[in-house]
């Protein structure tokens, strides 16, 4: 991108902000050869990234390619940010399940979860955007 | 999922009429062997999706593997719906790229994005949660 561009790169302190105020996410894995994606709930524990999954396609997945990335965002009408993380899944044992209990991982579908997944991150970048949506102030032809 | 999950399935129809009301979603693809995830405008035309971009990455990710997920969500207060659409990507041609001007394609970025990519869905998915969460209605203690 040019220097010129409406969009600016936020700090790695910016980036663990916004994902601490937030709970909800999509995280992309691999299935096979095929790319996945899907929503979830997510916590921040110290450096990781926690979810609690009951899927078996996805835990599955993650247990056969650990490679996966996580995205977050939010916008209003003039501004938009997102946050992409890049890392390595891990299904955490019964020995790290406890991890999860320390943080504010909420589930918002009240079903049962028991297996907790953890991000570590090997890259995070986020990157704000100045919103040019005209069409949101067009007056209506009357 | 058990059946006493309040979670449902969306029909075909109703993820159809969600991709048509949002522009705004989450494209995951493959880049080598890694996946990667990032944020896009996008619009519906007739039963594929177009975006632009002029990164170079992911232009280049999915002319060499154009295995991709697209994911979109909405939420308030007690229900949250999530649309994912697996497809096959496609840059398109110079002599195709004025499909991008017959649909509401409109970048909030105003930075240059020539190249219009389509993505040709071949499955549709989509889920409606039921929230609960609690702690959003928990009285502070006085």
């Amino acid at each position: 991108m040019s220097e010129e561009e409406p969009v600016g790169p936020m700090t790695a302190d910016e980036c663990w902000e916004m994902l601490r105020t937030q709970e909800f996410g999509r995280l992309a894995y691999h299935l096979g050869s095929e790319v996945h994606i899907a929503p979830i709930n997510y916590a921040v524990e110290h450096d990781t990234l926690l979810f609690r999954t009951a899927e078996g396609s996805k835990l599955l997945a993650v247990e056969m390619n650990p490679d996966v990335a996580f995205e977050i965002d939010e916008f209003d009408e003039h501004h938009a940010s997102s946050v992409i993380v890049r890392g390595t899944a891990r299904h955490l044992g019964e020995d790290e399940e406890h991890r999860a209990e320390n943080v504010p991982l909420r589930p918002w579908v009240p079903t049962l979860k028991y297996d907790v997944v953890e991000i570590r991150p090997t890259a995070i970048t986020g990157r704000r955007f100045e919103l040019a949506r005209p069409w949101l102030h067009l007056i209506p032809e009357a």
